[in-house]
């Protein structure tokens, strides 16, 4: 069973939006046991679009195709797919209840070009888009599944797992996938894969390893596929083999980042968490407050970007900051101390250093960075030196870098 | 001019990691005057790698691939380009001292396994990575050009910038291209499309327009293709029937996001700026330091998720968060007058709501939100009904809305 995918929109062509839609279907797919052979942007361009569906339909069992079905005038798809399915457009009743429904309750008055959202091509199937006025359709044609997607992302992600996965789990025989990330910190990818070799070269032919590495950390991901409804190997098993030759690295399993591991820690502790950020300006915070439920833990945080922030805010010393500077192992120390105190919390984070790309001098050049972690017992700092003057990078390997050490801490 | 992107990885077919190469590439093509006409992701395979190399060449000028270079098992892309041109490997001394360099910099000792990364197929032309082992390599045949880059994207980008755009300029007659960006917030994209239709009719056929939503704004995007080396259109003058139709929604033009607007006003007025932050937890901090220079304005935030941080940190009244809730004119006024006052700022932003996906209650729903700006001369205050429980559209509609609030009081 194997899907293509075609995102439709100029504005992927033109490097305006980033496509994220492909990779939130590519993932629930994969999730799902349905293996993604083939990613096609183009844009808004009936020849193009004609041709990605050809060679999609092609080489796999099913398409699924986003864009293009907003009620502005560059949105061609669905007249494309009607003539493609050699269909005339009809007016959906349920597609348009739905269109009703939503205008009712924003409380809008319900325009001829919004009705209009509702016609659909004769021969497809409506899938119905709870969140959006533009319905998913479903055409079949000699074994092959078309499904047409809106691409606003949240409407598109909850067709997926409510409309699509369930219509394509009915039409296709699709075995049973397992996954397992392993997140992995403290060791670059090259020299991971060494260390780790025999492991992996003894791996069951049913399990595939992907090694992803981002901002300093590397997340292994296993997935195993099987024919029928069992599973035949159990990933957590086949990972005692990993944790032998590579357990120090191993900051935990399980999850998709570190946040999320921070997040879930906390949460089951009881613990509360508080964080000091200079270089990271924040980052810290959102990540953690991006995910639901994050007040259960996260007390609060303080973006000390100026020394005096430093001083007022977290009661970093006057001197040390003179004597010492704000990167420094003091001052991380205090801001990291500074935190937990003003934020009455268990454990908290700091993050003081140059992210780039200028403010470096010949002793702390770009990528200097100070990290602490204040836990109620002790307070441990760590010098990094993170040889880029590229900013993100630097401000994302930081955060992922003091999340690790305060997760090691906890155990 | 046309090209294709072949962007090659089992991780963007898992969807593991947004394929982010790809929208840098477009628009940095795109801001150069040529044309992306289809983008293709396939995985690491050399069956899918070889079909997409076909289809792009006979659809393009050039066809730019990243990704499979790297050292380890599965990076096939060297080995099938090298057969696909008919050609054998051999050691570019260019790439074989760019790796050393790169190795005795950092310290580490040149094992076989990176060595390797200098062997290219001898007929093609070695792009030297100044960032990276491993180079790109440009192939010609029958007029057409075939990059292949390596997919680390600040290696990538620096490529693009620095060896292929040079390289496409030299062998192609690319025209002119001019674009002008209008950010625009406070209308939905359909009833601003209703609004300049007047306008967006009579635009001269060399220029396009386009809608990109997100998050509560639309940016628009004005380009002008040019055949020769001279802008027949000034998109400035352009703008002003825009204006006269949708001016009351345009907040500033030239720039990519709101808060590289308010990074730029900022630094160009010498005034400065703090946060205090609960729904939206540092995700503004975090927006603004993610750009250099942020400290020249940007004196810090709080990042106040619980009641004990509103009190303690920024003076929120303790009778007002019993009287009102946290989620509150008076709550979010005092705290915006908080962060000005114990930040020493000039102007300060400040936002309080429910992101969801739960903790709504009948009077105050998921997506109730109170942010606001405290001016030198005045504190402003607006509530805003997001009318959704997606806790992430929340976050970022509330960071897009109070920045815009901020930029037309700064007027």
């Amino acid at each position: 069973m194997t899907v293509n995918i075609i995102n439709i929109g100029d504005e992927l062509l033109i490097g305006q939006v980033v496509n994220t839609n492909a990779s939130v279907m590519s993932r629930l797919l994969t999730g799902a046991g349905i293996e993604v052979n083939r990613i096609a942007v183009v844009g808004d361009n009936a020849t193009d679009i004609r041709a990605a569906l050809d060679s999609a339909i092609g080489s796999a069992n099913a398409v699924l195709i986003t864009g293009g079905l907003g009620p502005t005038k560059d949105d061609i798809t669905k007249h494309l797919l009607c003539e493609y399915f050699g269909s005339e457009l009809v007016e959906s009743p349920v597609a348009l209840a739905n269109v009703k429904r939503i205008f009712e309750s924003r409380g809008y008055e319900l325009t001829p070009i919004n009705r209009a959202q509702a016609l659909v091509p004769r021969c497809c199937q409506v899938l119905n888009n709870d969140l959006g006025t533009a319905p998913a359709m479903l055409f079949e044609r000699g074994g092959k599944v078309v499904i047409s997607l809106p691409g606003v992302p949240f409407e598109m992600d909850w067709l997926m797992r409510n409309r699509v996965l369930p219509a394509l789990k009915e039409r296709f025989d699709i075995g049973t996938v397992t996954t397992k990330n392993i997140l992995v910190q403290g060791i670059g990818e090259s020299f991971l894969s060494d260390l780790i070799e025999p492991w992996e070269t003894v791996l069951p032919p049913t399990v595939r390893l992907a090694y992803l590495p981002s901002a300093g950390m590397v997340k292994l991901r296993l997935t195993h596929r099987a024919a029928d409804n069992k599973p035949s190997v159990d990933l957590g098993s086949l990972t005692q083999g990993l944790y032998q030759l590579a357990g120090q690295y191993i900051v935990g399993e399980d999850c998709e980042s570190l946040a999320e591991l921070v997040h879930s820690r906390f949460v089951a502790s009881g613990l509360t968490l508080a964080s000091a950020e200079s270089c990271t300006g924040g980052t810290i915070a959102s990540a953690l407050t991006a995910q639901a439920g994050a007040s259960a833990y996260f007390k609060g945080g303080i973006v000390a970007y100026s020394n005096e922030a430093k001083e007022n805010l977290l009661g970093v010393e006057r001197a040390t900051l003179l004597a010492h500077g704000a990167v420094s192992e003091a001052t991380v120390r205090q801001m990291a101390e500074g935190a937990r105190r003003q934020l009455k919390s268990d454990y908290a984070v700091a993050t003081t250093g140059i992210a780039g790309p200028d403010g470096g001098t010949p002793d702390k050049p770009v990528g200097t960075v100070w990290v602490a972690v204040a836990t109620p017992q002790t307070t441990v700092a760590q010098l990094l030196q993170l040889g880029s003057n590229r900013r993100q990078q630097n401000i994302d390997r930081t955060v992922n870098h003091v999340m690790a050490l305060l997760l090691r801490l906890m155990k």
